[in-house]
């Protein structure tokens, strides 16, 4: 069923999330959790966003080996009432946590119109596109931020004190979603690392060396600092995020985030915030997708620059989908044999 | 009581507050709209956002005169429940709708935790600190997204599709609230007629020529298109606040957004949205503010670039407001006069 194409694996979604779930099961994880585990690594992976995919899933069993994974409980909510939820992802996947706070959130905007779901104590969530997408679907529209540990400097400073603290949004239209998902940093860490692996320089806008001084040396890159996206505001951006899915949810914050890779035995103490809100609640549904549509047909029939295409947030994600779904997901050999040969 | 110093004018804010309120009344402006644009416009002027100060006034006293902004009528509720509002400005000033839609935020949100005012039919609102600001100051945290006519090129792109579409939020503080407020374009076209006015080059990444390439050239930049922050991130921000803003509100989006400039017989049509969050509706008080300090101290103690400072978003504006305070501000002689004396 596993074939090789190019030096590469070759598998069907399928057969991967029966994989993900087999491993997590040797782990302890209970069948529903490892059902949306490996749901949210096998559509990292289906939509080419591969850093989000099963690389992660090695940092994940080592954190329930050490005993900061909490895999016996189940999120609860702390408070609840029309507006909004406080739920307590007590430690466990942030992947189970995100889950919750989508349905939480479906249901009750669906109902009412708005809907505002905190969480706090999290780990590792995986790509947010997975939750605002499933919201999406659903006619609502969704904004979700999570915190990160500090791995970026504030703007005019060399130390990492913020994440790169993700901002994602879900936009429906009558097709797929217009699906937004971005760090607040200038790039993730994972694509320093890729660039040194090529040998590559990187641009010096990413980060900065240990001297606070913008450098194209994915080394120097890698022992100093991510900057924040467009400066200033990728800075603000990202204390947002930290103050609203962090501090505001009793969250960690700054440095009492944890690293996926450290301090493996303590939960890493992240937060996520989503907001919803249905379409039904401000104007009828026919009049929405018709200016959806209006202006997908606006940004879509706009100019392209020489030698460029113009895609919608998520588009280019949707078409590695489907690709995916009819001919398989590749993965590089080493990464397979690291996560299901071990 | 106007000075001049080094060929600049030099005023108090309450002066010049007096001037604004005469200048509105002799268009007819009714004193409450007229106090309420004075203070966003004085304000824009003590922070230090030039851009939003009295340099918008002429263009404003245009779109009276041609039909275009709506002096007589208040803005008015069409929906109101629990969680939301949804406010027709009736093509008024922006400012008086903006601060409308504040009220309530702060009125609903300190009362019930969560609230979500959307605004239709607006036009300019000026500065958004200015309503961020004064929601953070009642203990809420605030976000808010405002729509602007095409000026910006979607990622790929070389026309004109999206407006700068800014997001501004406020979070308080013990004292000076954090307030972010930033385009999601690479900068404001009127950062390009500056460089242009000294003679200067630009940052090639902030705008295309007309053929679609970068261009360091402020003319060709300006007969060209803005480019969105940071790429496919800027551009995504500015879907998603033309959609939030725009569209959910049923007020204009992309090409039906009209310039402050432009059509000065119609509504620009813009789109407000604000969303209003209360602190106590998740956490102690006295619990937050002790991890707002921390989150600070974390920041404004973390080592600096060489010749770098590191300042909290709004920082450097609350400062130029004290020293506006004290001082007065300074006004270039040329812009007064294109104010004032015709």
């Amino acid at each position: 069923l596993v074939k090789m194409r190019n030096g590469k694996i070759l598998i069907y979604p399928d057969e991967l999330n029966e994989r993900i779930i087999n491993r997590l099961g040797e782990f302890g994880v209970k069948s529903e959790h490892a059902a949306i585990v490996a749901d949210t690594l096998v559509e990292a992976e289906m939509r080419g966003t591969k850093s989000h995919g099963i690389n992660m899933l090695n940092a994940y069993l080592e954190r329930i080996e050490q005993g900061g994974l909490n895999i016996e409980d189940d999120p609860v909510i702390i408070k609840q009432n029309q507006w909004m939820a406080l739920v307590d992802a007590r430690g466990g996947f942030g992947q189970v946590a995100g889950k919750f706070a989508v349905n939480l959130s479906i249901q009750n905007a669906s109902e009412r119109g708005i809907f505002w779901v905190g969480v706090r104590n999290s780990n590792h969530c995986g790509a947010l596109a997975y939750y605002t997408e499933r919201i999406a679907r659903s006619g609502l529209i969704a904004i979700m931020f999570v915190n990160a540990n500090p791995t970026v400097a504030p703007f005019g400073g060399m130390e990492a004190v913020l994440g790169t603290n993700p901002i994602s949004a879900g936009i429906p239209t009558e097709n797929s979603p217009i699906i937004l998902d971005m760090a607040t940093s200038s790039v993730a860490k994972a694509r320093i690392y890729h660039a040194k692996e090529r040998g590559e320089k990187i641009n010096p806008d990413w980060a900065l060396d240990e001297e606070g001084n913008p450098t194209d040396d994915p080394d120097k890159a890698i022992n100093g600092v991510l900057t924040p996206m467009a400066g200033p505001k990728g800075y603000g951006l990202a204390i947002v995020v930290d103050v609203i899915a962090g501090i505001l949810n009793r969250s960690g914050f700054s440095h009492y985030v944890n690293s996926v890779h450290k301090k493996t035995d303590e939960c890493q103490n992240a937060g996520i915030t989503i907001i919803s809100v249905s379409i039904d609640a401000f104007l009828e549904r026919e009049t929405y997708y018709a200016k959806i549509n209006e202006l997908i047909k606006f940004i879509k029939t706009s100019k392209p620059r020489p030698d460029y295409n113009i895609y919608l947030p998520g588009e280019i994600e949707e078409h590695n989908r489907q690709i995916a779904k009819r001919h398989g997901i590749q993965i590089e050999k080493n990464l397979w044999e690291r996560v299901f040969k071990s």
